[in-house]
């Protein structure tokens, strides 16, 4: 018998979005016919596969959960499914699975075993950004979280940015949204006034915003309302 | 008078897709009113377009060239119809405008103009392989293109592992279709044998093939046949 594929299965960025609105339409045939399925919250992931609409009733599909709170040695069994033959689909929280999600791990195990891999277009919040924002989209890296305290955060900034000189490289990281206000705060203080600074609010979502301004024109105006709204930060200086 | 949007469109990443196959109902339903675009190439905008099927007649179309041949001082000239309130539509050659292809440059001088950027979903091989090579898709960076002679090529992926390894970053390039097996083979010479390398061919087409392996196993099969055939790779020490 063979293994199963797994399919990793981007989700639209904001909770309550139509996974049509973001997903192309054979994606949403892939993913219809999935009955086993790796999440990373089951009553998200079941709100997501319900708006989509899968072949078998919601409550007949196989969901075991993923995150920061799985122990490492469950991983192997969440794959049990794949070698018994069966399709699988993997569901992040939001945007692409296995990129700044802990999916990856998954991912990697099922390549160790030669298990087929396919990813499925969908939304990036990262990718999005980096387009919009006009920086250098020939080199760039994604740091996932700064340090949330200072003085750590500004000699973080501060490092991005020299390397950022050095190379020629946007740099892209990302925050908390509760703490938005506060990274742009930290930016504007920490990095030179020639810097460019992309915000990127919202995306693919009605009140989307994509601003490129250096740091001396973003600090000659009022900050844009971001707090609590997911966003991505990227500069290059 | 207030000024156009500029929308970011990808394209499928193989000549011939159809886009449906890869881009959401939304999205093509924005590109089909637009009548004014800036292309990477001509003719093959114009094959896409016709594909998509646009309000107005192909021969009525503004299709606006910008590539490695366009002119800096060229720019300008490009968002004349965004000035002059005009939606308008910038479109790669292959994926997502703007990464890794000369678009960054007009979303920059948009940006700077205050004129609204709007970036649309769709696929990037980057992504995609990145999604299905499980290594780390928390922190990682694209680099392009490396080197093309030996011995710089050598010491520039020995550089790429030496820095994955420091950052646990995973190092994503590119390289030209018909160096694709020297790539291979130059990376088998020049990292260690338990570093991971993931060759991700021919994304969202029928032959795609996405392969993650130590430097030890690739060494120990058959190379696979990724001549002339697009594909991305990723390292992670």
């Amino acid at each position: 018998m063979s293994a199963g594929t797994l399919y990793l299965i981007p989700v639209p960025l904001g909770a309550g979005s139509a996974p049509e609105t973001v997903l192309p339409s054979p994606v949403l045939e892939r993913i219809r016919p999935l009955s086993h399925f790796v999440v990373e919250n089951a009553k998200s992931a079941r709100a997501f596969l319900k708006a989509v609409g899968t072949a078998q009733p919601l409550q007949e599909l196989q969901l075991a959960e993923l995150n920061e709170h799985t122990p490492p040695d469950a991983l192997e069994r969440l794959l049990q499914p794949l070698r018994a033959g069966q399709d699988m689909g993997l569901v992040s929280e939001a945007g692409c699975p296995a990129v700044a999600d802990p999916g990856a791990d998954l991912v990697a195990l099922a390549q160790r075993e030669g298990i087929r891999v396919v990813p499925l277009v969908g939304p990036s919040s990262l990718l999005l950004s980096l387009m919009a924002s006009g920086l250098n989209g020939q080199r760039f890296a994604f740091h996932g979280y700064l340090p949330a305290k200072e003085p750590e955060r500004q000699k973080a900034l501060r490092d991005l940015e020299a390397e950022s000189r050095k190379r020629r490289q946007t740099q892209i990281f990302i925050e908390t949204p509760y703490r938005n206000r506060q990274m742009l705060e930290s930016l504007l203080q920490a990095c030179q006034p020639s810097t460019r600074i992309t915000i990127a609010t919202d995306l693919t979502l009605p009140r989307e915003m994509v601003l490129t301004r250096s740091v001396g024109q973003w600090k000659k105006q009022t900050p844009p309302d971001i707090e609590r709204r997911p966003t991505v930060f990227l500069l290059l200086a």
